[in-house]
């Protein structure tokens, strides 16, 4: 049955013979697998990569959430200090002056902290290396110490200056009614919303919407594109709001179409939004999908905006989702 | 009375069908209230934002005035030294070693110039933890310490790698006479001047005027949007002053139209200026506004270029805003 | 011979008056000596350049390999340690408190290690500076460690910040059999593939193949090229391999040449590939290039695509220059 | 004379109507003074900029030459040190314990060097601050102390990062001899080179040639421009040099115009470059600007490029300037 709907939807779409290319090739989906997650990576295996990389385990800590970045952190200082305080305590535990310890374990317990005096370079100098072989790792570890805090200003100054931009998408694409003087031919658009979730402004917000589906060449399902044309593709600033619509004319991929023929071709509406951002003048890039499965049929957005009593627009971000029906 | 001076102005602005969107929708403004302030920044209460946000939190730390970054610093480096000598002072005072107080105010200061030696990892070492709890609180505390100036060396880069482009706006804009061979049908055109406040150079300026008005649609009032075509848009080098002219050609919405006019539709003047920030090639965006209440008409701005006695031009960026009679 | 087959290959491909300057001039190729070499950079000796400059110091240690860097960086602060070391111990050997050798070598290393502990400023203080000529001195170096800390920050950024797209290009260029509805007039196709090495997301990728041949102009043999139209040159995103085809239509400069031809005009075809890396925003530059050597002639590229148990979609960076037999 | 010159050289100019703005408005030149220095920088006197801004201070730190920079360095912490060292020997000289000094004079020097101790962070700890008010300003001292280097390595990298691609310019723009199918209408062209001065590869080059003029209109000498077409504008790699090439056709403002003639007219040649470093992916600008005292008439640029032993294409940068007699 699956088949059957298939083949309808199929035959409603209209060929384009100069389809662009989005870089998924034509590999077909199933078992309704998106090809885009919603944060805008791809849905793909990599097999073959380099088991570890630096620039790999940089980009980690770069784009790790804070939490763990943080436990990352305590845990490499952790370890580090451990590292060092076992290499003082085996090798020459004595070579040490200034030590009160009375136990073994107070005893491990000095080396461990001397151990950090040193990685922090704070060396308050009770404790402080006397042998040859103590003092050399002294040495060593007060300057792996240095580098280590030089490649966390690093990390944080990487983290801070590329997380600067977050948009919310509404949770659907909606098929609302649609009128509009520019748009005379559509009765009907799909449309979802934005909303800048920063403080920052964002400027020069381009949008583009792709819309995926199965055909069948030669027997074998493949995988086409089509980018939808917008009402608008592009505003100066994001300040409320910003509804990206695809009126669907005649001349549109979807028109005709309904709920049941984007399922049965399995749609994907990738989403891609361009912007800079003002604070940082710098390029942001966002892109997010639509499955079939969270388009809304014959709804309407609910207005985010309205107007407080001084007469100052005002804009909830909470609302970015709501909608309402839409006879 | 302002209803009727708003259907005449109205009447008298060319429609668009095309309109651009600036990004506002469609809202009107009321009260006399700006869409964009004069810092560029959009004048919209948002609500549902996230309460706290560590992003934010460095957006404004690198955004805030000099004066109030400084205090924050402080602030936060004596907080943090007061916190961690309170944990010392109220566990276990007598875990340091080197301690010469003789009272107990005394002993809570030694422990505090202990804490501040240890954050800063100065660690002069006479005040010098013994017991394991001061050792581990003071492992901390240096690890803290060196976090925190590796955090303020992003923010200063921060700061510093962002604001380095500044424009002086003249505090009008103008509707001044004009006479110019390529736009033969004007003889007004509207304009307002820029000025580089800094010493690094500004290369491929360019600018955008949009004007915003209301407009009465189906009984509601709906703020609408044109761009104004400059005489010039793109200029190599702001070495100079630089007027941004907008002829009022009869094509022009604002052709025909007087301060009453543009009053009665709460006329706003939408500017953005982009430019490429030479010492540090760095694109650079600003934006402001003048509404109706900033135009001047019928006066002509008085030049801020001369000739010194070595026959050098000199620029005088005091008379940005100065104009006088035009007749 | 050669003579006979450089005249044959290049009285078949076909002249362009305005064929675009690629930036080598028109220096002809000899010895089988490729213009670009494998990594992107230009095959060319540079003479007459400064010895030494600080910026290509920096330059260096920004683009050498991670263990070149590390043996520098340690090199670095061993050579520093002795210099300031032969100077306290050359000077003034005896102007350190503290100190506790027996011997002529233990107080040079004691002078050794406090040199270090000056450096990296953990100051543990048993070794201190008394003397005015040392105590100078160990001003001096504890502000150079400090400033060569600050500089390792930077480089250690710097390598990350910049280090952060690889490309891997399939070993061979090769010419296969080619049947596509938009280009009905070729049946063989040029192609090489890629895909991105990192974990980071590639989007906006464009391509460009340069076309490089000798040709005899007035008797002496001077360098060519053209750009080979692409079937595709731009996808959106990288989350697969791409095979980047020039269509051999009758109007390809490549048309009717065969493997002997391309060799005796020493072909070299010139890559270039241009993307923006979604993590840290950034454009992202790369060449390479194939001489006749790297051509594969009548062979086909196998998939590097396949699903995994669940259907999705698996891609395998091993098998990125893989190839077979076409027939 | 000049004045007869000067209309002579006027008249033989074509005149455009929609002539391009450089940003120079149209005030003329006068005493030979140039509008734009070799640096690039405008030849302009800037009054009522603010005395002083944190940021234009930065901006001089950050562009200054190594050694200025090196000797600022070195003389804030000199008088950083001294100024604290001053406060503690003012107010309480006493405060700090371990002192070994026998005269006034030793005292001072120990007291400055535990202020070098405590900037620096390196805290040796025979020198220690006991009283209330020397704990205090040595706690101040060491913070400021870290901050100072948390701004040298800002600053340092903001150096490094920036100042990444310098072009060698030709001493002279040369009128050659020309001869080039693609213009056959031009038997001369006006040209100058230029190469890469670092090792750093530099990529999608382009470049514009402005040519500014006096003119007279309606009895005042204004400033005119005309942007000059060229043979090529952009390559793809500046691997060799480039020869940027504006051939005399009959439609360039320069057509019949002889040396005495934009003598005449005050004529300068503003060049713009553009390019991107491969290295840092960076977008690169310069420009710098020939008068018409550095036009050489009826020369030709000798080759720089030439072949080694080995056959590989070699350039020698000091020839950048060289030219010999076109006859």
């Amino acid at each position: 049955m699956h088949k059957r709907r298939f083949t309808r939807g199929l035959a409603r779409i209209k060929k384009k013979e100069d389809a662009p290319e989005y870089g998924f090739g034509s590999i077909s989906t199933s078992n309704d697998q998106r090809m885009l997650n919603k944060d805008g990576s791809a849905n793909v295996i990599r097999l073959g990569e380099p088991r570890f990389s630096i620039i790999n385990l940089y980009h980690a800590l770069v784009t790790m959430p804070w939490w763990k970045f943080n436990i990352y952190v305590l845990a490499i200082y952790l370890f580090g200090n451990l590292f060092f305080a076992f290499i003082y305590y085996a090798v020459d535990p004595n070579g040490l002056g200034g030590m009160t310890y009375h136990t073994e374990y107070e005893k491990f317990l000095e080396i461990f902290f001397f151990s950090a005096q040193s990685l922090t370079t704070v060396g308050y100098g009770r404790l402080n290396p006397v042998s040859l072989f103590d003092s050399t790792v002294a040495a060593i570890e007060s300057m792996v110490g240095l580098l280590g805090f030089a490649l966390a200003t690093g990390l944080l100054y990487g983290r801070f200056s590329r997380a600067t931009a977050k948009l919310l998408y509404s949770d659907n694409i909606i098929v609302a009614p649609y009128n509009n003087v520019r748009f005379p031919t559509a009765d009907k658009a799909i449309m979802f919303r934005i909303v800048n979730a920063r403080k920052n402004q964002l400027i020069e917000i381009e949008a583009l919407i792709m819309f995926a589906y199965n055909e069948e060449v030669n027997g074998s399902i493949v995988r086409r594109f089509q980018q939808l044309k917008l009402e608008t593709e592009k505003i100066n600033l994001l300040a409320m709001s910003w509804t990206i619509v695809h009126p669907i004319v005649p001349e549109s991929p979807l028109f005709g179409l309904t709920l049941e023929d984007i399922e049965s071709v399995d749609a994907e509406f990738i989403v891609s939004i361009k912007a800079i951002d003002d604070t940082y003048v710098q390029q942001v890039y966002t892109r997010s999908s639509y499955t079939w499965k969270e388009v809304k049929w014959g709804v309407k957005f609910e207005s985010v905006i309205s107007k407080n009593e001084q007469g100052i627009t005002t804009i909830d971000l909470k609302k970015i989702s709501s909608f309402k029906s839409a006879e």
